[in-house]
């Protein structure tokens, strides 16, 4: 089967209302994903196998020096349908090709499906490589906490895996390449009539937990200037984030808020809220994080409330493999490009030569429902796959 | 038993891990009160009826022309003892104190536990007696959900009411006075040195939904300057909200918001946010609201983004009847102040003439666990109750 027929049988899995999805990691969704992932894999002749931090890895050879493909089947809440799916889809669509062709690799290959990539669940980006590839230590992943207050730990228990095997996985360590195709996240490419690139890094960034308290209070009763609102100080530093974020070329985004006790005809007493931030240089990120939290603090003293800003995970710049992005961006004569977002290839870069393919993203949108991309670009995708995979095994 | 005691028996009922107390209508936490109301009324030798709206009224005689006593037991999330109860518990003390002195009434008094006076959970304050006066239309406040999609139809009658029975109450149209003791709200009493005050009047007040709409996108990929990001205008608004009510010597709070699809590495494509705006006159509210959502339409233009504004409920000025605040000011030789918090009482005082004594708060905290009032003080409370009861029945 080609991508898109792939794709079109995960059409009905963890969707939204708005049409979007919502796969978060050993939810029912993601289950029923993993499932089909294992069946496509055996369909496919493929040797499945999982390791001790719930990612699925499926075997073409065994051994050492592999090939690794793939990406991850979760979401974001109310994501799009190729955020992840697309890369799975795609390997599995190139492995098949080459198969019925019967050409034979001189290594072994593996195709991955990444657990919790988007770490919507736990709050911490990339936990499944993270973990095979110790960048978080095990005893820390499994103690997150989810918003119903589980761990992880519980998570994987009640869904039959023993949290005892999660930690660094020995198959990672072994491999030889990794390469991700992904959709475009941003719009680079469309401009440049291109259906496939090549990525050169991924920006430092990093997600940071912001809590702001103030007094409880009456909101009728309660005289403006006798109040120590936390709403307001929130509401300067979102403003505070977008301008600093405009005037150094960066990125910030506070996609995320719980207001205590959330009360109309209260004046909140704190609001937990959660700042993205991305820059080209980690220099570039360090000042805009402490530029945004100066002028938290500040608004905080103006209001009399306070601020406590924690960071709940940080990734530093990531430059791909110059060696294998050059040769891949030869073998395809496709145009090479950085990107802001972050994927598991960033964690696996530290580890191992890892490339990224970005399939053209027409609209630019992504972590949306509307997130797409054209049935021809798909399969240029699958194509240039194939490709790399000849190139590399 | 004193108020104080009785109060005390209701220290665990509803109670959160900060302190406060979370008692929405028809949950558990105001079921159990509703059994202590009835345990309270039988003990005291009352009548207990209920009518169609969930409301309990508990009789000392019967007939028409009744002085109603009384106020509601249910709070806002995460909110003190005293907002409520204290009315409750300062009828039923005052009325047991009358029989135990062997004083008879010359009309028929009531003691009464409004439904749902907060409206946390529905949405609209003071849904029990705007039942009970006709203030709302039964298909309309039936209709009404809670965060769960549950109507106050369907939550009825999981509580064995029958929503058809729902709509203006007998017993409150054959009344002739209603008199609430509450909490102040606020901190006027407290430098006049006074335990208890009587209401001159309450201030118009509404709740207003707004909904701000723009284009859900990947935090990391999304150039500042492409975004559509609603939270930047919710954020505006926030702002905008506290200024204007400053100028005009008013009072606007937003306490409460939701992001779609709330995730950290998402630009938000929707915040909807509750407005809780309040004035000393009706033309001053108008212009508030008109001021914060002219501001709310330019940030939105400015952002690219939409807002769309509908109120929830309003309700209009309440000057309490003079000749009854007049004689009761008297009697008890008490101050008489306004209140920008909204009462049951505001909504019984376009049916009958209706007074409000409010005892002192020392900190002027409401809304909030650190809700307090001195025993001494609420004492006073129940001793002016009783003076009032004398004099009206």
């Amino acid at each position: 089967m080609g991508a898109n027929e792939l794709l079109a049988e995960l059409a009905d899995i963890g969707r939204t209302s708005s049409g979007g999805y919502s796969r978060l990691s050993w939810d029912p969704a993601t289950m029923e994903l993993r499932e089909w992932f294992a069946a496509q894999a055996v369909a496919a002749g493929l040797e499945l196998t999982e390791d001790g931090n719930g990612n699925q890895v499926a075997w073409w050879g065994q051994g050492s020096d592999a090939l690794l493909l793939g990406s991850h089947l979760d979401s974001v809440p109310d994501g799009g349908p190729l955020d992840g799916p697309l890369g799975v889809a795609s390997a599995l669509a190139a492995i098949g090709r080459l198969k019925a062709e019967g050409w034979k690799p001189s290594r072994p290959i593996a195709v991955v499906n990444f657990t919790d990539e988007e770490g919507a669940r736990f709050g911490v980006a990339c936990l499944g490589s993270r973990l095979a590839t110790g960048a978080i230590a095990s005893d820390h992943a499994l103690g997150l906490t989810d918003a119903a207050g589980h761990t992880l730990a519980e998570v994987m228990r009640a869904r039959g895996r023993d949290p005892r095997l999660a930690g660094p996985s020995e198959w990672l360590a072994a491999a030889k390449y990794y390469v991700e195709l992904h959709l475009e996240q941003g719009r680079w490419l469309a401009p440049h009539d291109a259906p496939v690139g090549v990525a050169s890094a991924i920006w430092p960034h990093g997600r940071w937990r912001l809590d702001f308290c103030g007094q409880g209070n009456h909101a009728g009763a309660t005289a403006m200037v006798d109040r120590y609102d936390p709403m307001l100080t929130y509401a300067a530093t979102v403003l505070a984030a977008r301008e600093l974020a405009l005037d150094f070329g960066q990125r910030a985004t506070i996609g995320r808020v719980q207001v205590e006790p959330g009360s109309t005809n209260s004046i909140p007493s704190r609001i937990t809220a959660w700042l993205d931030a991305r820059a080209e240089s980690e220099p570039g990120l360090d000042a805009l994080v402490a530029g945004i939290v100066e002028r938290a603090e500040t608004a905080a003293r103006d209001d009399g409330t306070t601020v406590d800003v924690r960071a709940e995970s940080t990734t530093g710049a990531v430059d791909f493999d110059p060696q294998l992005r050059h040769r891949l961006a030869a073998l395809l004569d496709a145009p090479v490009l950085p990107t802001g977002a972050g994927h598991d290839a960033g964690i696996l870069a530290a580890k191992l030569p890892t490339a990224m393919l970005f399939v053209r993203n027409p609209t630019g949108i992504s972590h949306a429902p509307q997130e797409s991309a054209s049935a021809e670009d798909i399969d240029a995708g699958v194509d240039a796959l194939v490709q790399v995979v000849r190139e590399l095994a």
